[in-house]
């Protein structure tokens, strides 16, 4: 999308189900092995009592959703913040989510509200992204 | 490692080689098929002249850090913040490295910087991360 095409208030989303092999191959392309993530037994002793997905692989999701819908071809990723606000299990069903916030038209940077929910609705991410869109 | 064991200034990091593989295979399991990342031609055309590297995919390096070694298991990723300050190309070799710059003893929360650079030094993400300690 050209940034005289973004207006604020616009949203885009993608949902996606994560599931172990997924998180397994999170693991082996990140070098992040954590037990948390990738061994139910070491996992059921954890806070968390199962095994969660890898908050960077959530996170990708909004990627996803930044590079190829909203802003969509053009986008130059320049920055991420992102809050891991609650824990996300194997199945469970995500839908990342980003919302323009802030337009700077002298330099061409969009800034987006991004939140990740869970098939319950419960945020397990929040954030920003900022993007220069060419 | 234990809270009690970390002390400011205490660094880790890992090395890894982007190759084209590990971009295509973080296209599919993000969904991000931005053809920026995923296809040369196209790529030829925008500012950076050759297909860069998933910025979520580079981050990733830093979840394997502070996941297995600094401060390793236990961790609980809690937030990063990234700044994308320079493109990743293929073949590139990435420098991950998290340095502990402030505990809050408290909370059994460690704050660390998060620098990524590529084989000429040149940083190529700059950050923070926020970590709980159990």
């Amino acid at each position: 999308m050209r940034f005289e095409e973004l207006k604020r208030g616009m949203k885009a989303s993608i949902s996606k189900r994560i599931t172990a092999e997924q998180v397994d191959a999170f693991a082996q392309l990140s070098t992040d092995y954590n037990p948390l993530h990738i061994n139910e037994e070491v996992a059921q002793k954890s806070v968390f009592h199962h095994r969660v997905a890898h908050g960077m692989l959530v996170a990708s999701l909004f990627s996803a959703v930044l590079g190829t819908r909203l802003p969509g071809e053009g986008s130059i990723y320049l920055g991420q913040d992102l809050r891991f606000v609650a824990p996300v299990f194997l199945n469970d069903t995500i839908t990342a989510e980003v919302e323009v916030i802030e337009l700077r038209e002298d330099k061409r940077i969009v800034k987006l509200a991004t939140t990740a929910i869970n098939q319950d609705g419960k945020s397990v991410i929040t954030g920003t992204a900022t993007i220069l869109v060419r």
